[in-house]
């Protein structure tokens, strides 16, 4: 209830719910949304005192690697510590590998310095390590370090493709084809721009994997009511955690082609794959071997991002783009539009160029690099099987493989007293659900309605990140909190 | 011309320079334009071999003072060595205070680590110490962290805000008015976000100061055809130089109470004020001190950036920006827009810290830093009087004194020929002029027409950043330069 005074004021601000820009309002982020505020609203109750049936928040909200106690990759650090001060090169406490990589970052930023703007695509020499790395991963299909933007993290790169392709009103409205479950990023920005959303879904039955009948008919409802022209994919899938078949890439080539769909592959998780007969293809790869009626003419853009894989450095805000077959044009477009906002972080751009530049064998820090790199994708490797299964043995909860990435994305029933239940406060009951759980546990878990799912099904997101004793207690909470739940409500 | 081949292509894309989005086509960024373009290739065929006029080319296009030599601070840099590579803090070559500051943003980042993400609004802590920082600044004006929001660099933060604000189509379309000459950001923000760019004219007879009526003539010819919701200040002003007064800044606020406008005051250059008699007067301050009736009603944004100033950390990409009685409700939908980002570089406001909380008297790094920063701003004051003294002897030029910023604007008079050859090429005229003294001398200008200039008028910015030897060489080459072009056309 407003005060008459505060009535006044509100009455005569400029900016108002009411005045303001109504796309914004329309955006949704469930992955900070009220779940993890009531999270931090529970962490400081407990400092204050407050008696909880629990003694510490537990956050699998988030894939935030270093802040669930994944240590960063020494090699990195000593290099970001070396451009951050260079001073430190005259001193002998840091190897030559490590001073050698800050001398080649150093030299290409202006005034040897990582406090000088960047030109604005990113640093030259960071983009032809880029484009060697893809080189490499990609089994030698050539990649052109024009072609490479630097990014404020992939959110950003995500952010400017999607930003370049949104056009037209009504039914000439820029449609852009999104998996559901999606990460959030996808649907937020569609909103903020404007542009309609295109759900298709991917097939939970099979192991979260794309279907090609279902790409059709997703496109084909969208046709009639808008302009589809860009078609993404999350490979490794969040929040589900899948990585797409070979065969299965092939085939959403081959439909993006005969249809005239501009791909876009979030390739941010491509060091985390887990399951055995899982491997990573990379999009470019694919398209390439698909022979030059493909690779002269698909339009892709891909890409990575510092904050995932081994080495988790979510908060330097480095990742790159790759973008295949633009016109020329356009690019030059593209290159205008980033120059705006000047340059990414070049502290996120020195990360990725250790990303894309790291030990080699011989250098007097491989070793430590490949068994800090190892230990930290085999410990994810063992979680994620934990994680798939215990939530198995639990009655009523399904879940698949966690086959990559950070996440599992199991399948909930919930009774129907609870979904009813839920339904009279106005909430999903997959929010409802995880908001009790919340209370009753301290376990912070993102809702899958966040993500999307197929209507009348329940999940939740967790990420596999908490370290694995905490873990296997989240885990048996969770146990025991579903059985709880359906009881209660049974 | 297209060959067939590329025609076919060029056709078939589904992303072309017609299907693309038409706002970031209409968006110009004149600051790395194409005379920017050009001086990087002249650059590059310096390398070849290529014999030119002059040997190498001296830019003065951008506000990156690292770039032309300007040093970090080291007390700053220490802090982030520790920042990035903790066990650095076990060692003995640093001093106390930077490793009390290192300890200080560690514990506020999760998992103790810059790689985590922090809280899309920025590190608590971090606003803390920016709120504390203002308060001192402002002679004790309060300042709550909670209407802190850290950016990544300025940029960032107002572009933040115009989305917040825009809305509306044709008549009701949001309208934001902006100085002229501006900083392009401005006009490509606006462009691109489809809003109506509503230009007041900065007073160059009286110092680019900002003139009441000149505000009203703008506001009342904008209402006849858009919503006029904003009006932004840069103050110290780029590319002008010039330091509002207090009691013109008096005026904007009492203007923008009156007529409901939203403040946008971008206070990036506070630290930067050479001239005698000049100070500089926060918007925030200022809005209190005019009393209750304005400080709780008038609605204000600023902005600060570690890039300018005596830092010029440009490449961090830190910043923040405060807001002042924003409707609570569109304050909780700016934290969920900016969510969708994820957060600021922790680098960045590591690097935001450090510049609201340096070294004290008594702490061991004070002497050095306040040394460095005294050095960093007087020459800079130097530079500012050396350029207006020069410029102002060169017949047919003329500028106002350079009283803050990094930026000389002087109007230069252009012989009728050069004018009417200039627009037979389709050219700005001082686009014309600055391009041909690229190509005989290396100077890298930006075009006064990149800004927005009063119709008829023609000027060039030039920063004040490039080292003394280096500034006297470019203003004796501009001198004789600017003579031999009148001769030419005349
Ligand atoms: C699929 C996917 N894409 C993009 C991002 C954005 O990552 P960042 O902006 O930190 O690189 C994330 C982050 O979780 C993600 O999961
Ligand atoms: C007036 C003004 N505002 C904002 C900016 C943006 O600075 P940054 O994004 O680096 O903080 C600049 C940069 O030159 C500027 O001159």
């Amino acid at each position: 209830m407003l005060s008459s005074r505060s009535l006044l004021f509100s009455r005569n601000k400029v900016l108002t719910i009411d005045t303001m820009n109504p796309k914004v309002k329309n955006v949704e982020y469930a992955v900070r949304g009220p779940i993890v505020q009531r999270a931090v609203q529970i962490e400081k109750e407990l400092r204050e005192g407050v008696k909880k049936p629990f003694t510490e928040v537990i956050k699998a909200n988030i894939g935030d690697a270093h802040a669930m106690g994944q240590k960063p990759i020494t090699f990195f650090r000593q290099v970001l510590a070396l451009c951050s001060y260079p001073e430190l090169l005259n001193d002998n406490m840091f190897p030559e590998d490590a001073k050698s990589r800050a001398r080649h970052i150093l030299q290409a930023c202006g005034g040897s310095s990582m406090g000088a703007y960047s030109a604005s695509q990113g640093i030259d020499c960071v983009r032809q390590d880029v484009a060697r790395y893809i080189e490499r991963r990609d089994g030698g299909v050539p990649c052109d370090p024009d072609n490479v933007y630097l990014t404020t993290g992939a959110s950003d790169g995500i952010v400017t493709m999607l930003k370049l392709l949104v056009c037209g009103e009504g039914a000439s409205k820029t449609g852009v084809m999104i998996s559901i479950p999606q990460y959030p990023l996808y649907s937020a920005a569609l909103a903020e721009l404007g542009a309609v959303q295109v759900n298709y879904y991917l097939n939970e039955e099979k192991c979260w994997s794309m279907d090609l009948r279902e790409l059709e008919r997703s496109l084909a409802e969208a046709r009639k009511h808008c302009n589809p022209k860009a078609l993404c994919i999350i490979n490794p899938g969040n929040p589900t955690g899948q990585v797409q078949s070979r065969q299965c890439i092939e085939d959403v080539i081959r439909f993006a082609a005969k249809e005239r769909l501009f791909l876009m592959a979030d390739e941010v998780y491509q060091d985390n794959v887990y399951a055995e007969g899982c491997q990573f293809h990379s999009f470019k790869k694919v398209l390439f071997e698909l022979g030059p009626q493909y690779s002269n003419t698909v339009e892709l853009a891909s890409f990575h991002s510092t904050s995932k894989c081994y080495m988790g450095e979510c908060g330097f805000r480095g990742g790159y783009m790759e973008v295949i077959n633009m016109d020329p044009e356009v690019k030059a477009q593209l290159t205008k539009l980033v120059s705006v906002r000047l340059c990414p972080p070049v502290p996120g751009q020195a990360l990725m160029d250790l990303v894309v530049n790291s030990p080699q064998p011989g250098e007097p820090s491989y070793t430590t690099f490949m068994k800090e790199r190892t230990a930290t994708l085999s410990l994810l490797a063992e979680k994620a099987k934990l994680t798939e299964e215990i939530l198995n043995t639990v009655p009523g909860i399904t879940c698949n493989p966690v086959q990559g990435a950070m996440y599992s994305f199991p399948n909930i029933s919930l009774p129907q007293k609870a979904i009813k239940d839920a339904k009279a406060l106005g909430q999903a009951p997959d929010m409802f659900y995880c908001m009790k759980m919340l209370e009753e546990t301290g376990i912070c878990l993102v809702p899958g309605s966040g993500f999307g799912q197929k209507d009348g099904t329940y999940h939740f997101r967790m990420t596999i990140l908490p370290p694995t004793d905490k873990l296997k207690i989240l885990l048996a909470k969770v146990n025991e909190f579903h059985q709880k739940f359906t009881q209660q409500y049974s």
